[in-house]
């Protein structure tokens, strides 16, 4: 098999092994009659590209963590992903109607649910670690602080207040360390401490997926202007039109470009002390870097 | 001292120390001048009867625990009542203007950051109890069963299908058991497995705590009608204007008294194999039936 092809195919078994642990997560919590049960599952279920799943088995591989021990993490950072999807599509938050390429949660079921299903989904996220087989009350730590007032939340706050305004391109980077890249990084550091790693793995690891982070967000927002609702399954230009300052805003299409193979290569870097066994986190930093959707 | 007044100094002595174990958990997640911050510490500081977090050091007395221990506990179970209460004034929810005889949190911040807030404030809990230095991961469990798709939310969820129409006192209870119920049992729980308790310990203890959580809900249905939004420091006859289902609509006036002092029954009546040991938990008990505010 081609390289990319074995990646693709290998990255797929992954996106196949989240769906599933997923619907074991989401069915152990009620009754499938259940609105807010089926709101958390239509919320959490059948799409999204799983960067964070994806990850964390990466990770997890690197550090010869059994997959079923990398499964609850894997959940974990999809569920918070999920939760922080349908309260950000909130009419007081970004107001957008469309996720995933399908109604968003508070369309389809009304903001209420919608925002009780969020609540819960970042519940059920500390429920997969909290049986996680290793070191469960670290990842916990380690979620919390990645989701909370000094990682996605604040984030989330600096966008707020950024909206209709102009950053820096430090100001810019500094709150997307915190909205994408707190709970990227999260991702790959529980995936790796399901299995063996020292501080040094650890630390270049934590290198690589902050990169990894940025890298995701300058490339979100170069699709946010060159793609289309349909390729993105989320409203395309919708940053423009809410005034939200972006990569292209700040440095325009072709240093936003630039600006991303610098990351990537970055992550690359990272990666090199790693040797062969980092080879999925390489090919996941391109992936993120090269995707058109 | 009478045995009330003790009781009154013994709470009063609680209150104060959740109050600064909240300060520095609050302290510790971001700089004073954020917005966000300054949200969530609105939300959490300076009122509230901290019902939950009494339990959880009267819990931790009666199985010897060092406060300390019981203090991760406390805070968590605090933080998630106060990420509750921001979400559920919230518009799309009950819509509530007054808290804690103060404007809701989205009033005084806007709506999107007391939405954030609630999401960072359920994060810090469950960091609160990440850091607990007994059997971490077991606490983080009962604390997301409780407040997630099996317990709070799913009891905030079956509150809102039922408003403006009626239940069955069956309906009535299962609903408060969850909307209520888990929280206060697992402040309970989780306050006694800071100490030593043993099996039979933890099942009595669940039984007083179940009979506390509906008795609390039967008195605040109780004060909904009869109180006023200055002795209830939240809006008076909100339930009624919104057309809950309520203790009082469901078995009128007398009956929900009536029920409340069965419940305060049966609270001591699981007591009692404990002995002496459990004498703050019996006058939290009389203090819940009792209350007028």
């Amino acid at each position: 098999m081609k390289p990319d092809v074995e990646f693709a195919v290998w990255a797929s078994d992954r996106q196949q092994r989240i769906e599933s642990v997923l619907e074991s997560a989401l069915d152990a919590g009620a009754a499938a009659t259940d609105t807010l049960a089926a709101a958390m599952r239509y919320a959490t279920l059948g799409g999204g590209k799983r960067v964070r799943a994806i990850l964390a088995y990466a990770a997890g591989e690197l550090a010869a963590a059994n997959p079923m021990d990398v499964d609850p993490a894997a959940a974990a950072v999809e569920l918070i992903h999920a939760y922080s999807l349908v309260h950000d599509d909130l009419p007081a938050m970004d107001d957008d109607a469309v996720r995933r390429g399908k109604p968003s949660c508070h369309v389809a079921f009304g903001e209420a649910t919608a925002l009780l299903a969020g609540d819960a989904l970042q519940a059920l996220a500390f429920a997969q670690l909290a049986h996680a087989p290793v070191a469960p009350a670290k990842a916990v730590a380690i979620l919390a602080e990645a989701s909370g007032i000094r990682g996605m939340a604040a984030g989330q706050a600096a966008d707020l207040a950024a909206t209709g305004g102009s950053l820096s391109l430090v100001e810019l980077e500094s709150m997307h360390r915190l909205k994408t890249g707190a709970l990227i990084r999260a991702a790959t550091a529980l995936g790796a401490r399901a299995g063996r790693a020292d501080e040094s793995t650890l630390a270049a690891l934590d290198t690589y997926a902050a990169a990894i982070g940025l890298a995701f967000q300058v490339v979100d927002d170069i699709l946010d202007v060159e793609g289309s609702t349909a390729t993105l399954g989320k409203t395309a230009g919708k940053d423009a039109a809410r005034g939200k300052p972006t990569y292209v805003t700040t440095l325009g299409v072709d240093a936003a470009r630039e600006h991303a193979a610098v990351l990537r290569a970055q992550a690359h870097a990272a990666l090199a002390p790693l040797g062969a066994r980092a080879r999925r986190l390489a090919e996941i930093a391109d992936w993120v870097a090269l995707r058109r959707n």
